[in-house]
């Protein structure tokens, strides 16, 4: 069977469908897209990739992503963050999630990632030592551990919590609330998300 | 509010954002994959991207895409393919589909589109003369009309079915069979697809 589409097309498919979650058709209609698009606007993307690495690097001491330009996060370095009250977060994209409620006024740990022996991540892989310096540094207060919802997070919250207990650092611990989420029916919700829903009932 | 991501990463997030059916959020987590990607993966996809448009040409004669070193498209140039026998399609990316079913040996031809008024598309801007003067040329005796089974689809092969009679050419003419598709439940299945399937049942 001859090759039915042209080289150069196959390549930005295959390309393409590295990205996470992209099969075969979706990367086959983006890579048609960008056919069609302009030669302007496809050298700015093959730009702004090739840019990626060097524009981007990780905060010293929160591990956010940050400019290469900036030493350290805005979202640490401003002084109306509160620094004695740290989120702990996965990756550096659960930030944004927390920045977007506007409910937090703290500054941020990215751990870079969570415990999971199947993935061959295990706890001295993540910045827990940087955190624990932190809060010695900063007089953190106040820890809350927002790791996912998942076995990897819980896993990740219990280990970070006891290791902050043996270092005999004080510091108040929470964990992110978990129940319903808004808009779903108690028919629908799973029965671990409505275990946990009852367990955390609040009094009115 | 500070910039909450590094501009590199912002760049990339929007220039990902612009593909097909990519939201926000989908073009974090591609932009995200790429930032953890190395450097050489990177450059791969750049260079793929700005390669693209040099390496693709369309097919003078089918107007598939085609190596930008080839003349002619080899669906058209093989021997063994029937030139005697047109599936006109719509879009380049739509041969790929009717090879894979290994059960077509004519030759393609590619409108470029649709007729769709609401996008303004017209039949001046699809490869309809092109098609006429082809079914001269290779003195073609079948054509399937492939189009697409939408609105915009039925309206394109009305008007290829009026063009190729008012042109005093003879030749068969054929669209593809609808009804249900493999795998679906008569119960699930639309009203319109339904009516389709009645109206062409077979007799066993």
């Amino acid at each position: 069977m001859p090759q039915l589409l042209p080289q150069a097309l196959l390549t930005v498919i295959d390309e393409l469908g590295k990205l996470p979650g992209v099969g075969a058709r979706t990367a086959e209609r983006y890579a048609y897209h960008l056919l069609r698009a302009n030669d302007a606007s496809n050298r700015k993307l093959a730009q702004a990739v090739t840019q990626l690495h060097t524009g981007v690097k990780s905060c010293p001491k929160t591990f956010a992503l940050i400019d290469a330009s900036e030493s350290v996060s805005p979202l640490y370095s401003n002084p109306s963050r509160e620094r004695k009250l740290v989120a702990v977060v996965e990756e550096p994209l659960d930030i944004i999630a927390l920045e977007r409620t506007g409910q937090f006024n703290g500054t941020y740990h990215v751990l870079g990632g969570a415990i999971s022996p199947i993935d061959g991540v295990g706890p001295e892989q993540l910045h827990i030592p940087e955190l624990l310096h932190r809060i010695k540094d900063d007089e953190v207060e106040e820890i809350i551990i927002a790791t996912n919802a998942s076995v990897e997070g819980e896993s990740t919250a219990l280990f970070l919590q006891r290791q902050i207990e043996q270092h005999g650092l004080s510091v108040k611990m929470s964990r992110l609330a978990r129940g319903l989420p808004v808009g779903v029916d108690l028919e629908y919700a799973d029965q671990i998300t409505l275990s946990h829903a009852l367990e955390g009932r609040r009094l009115l």
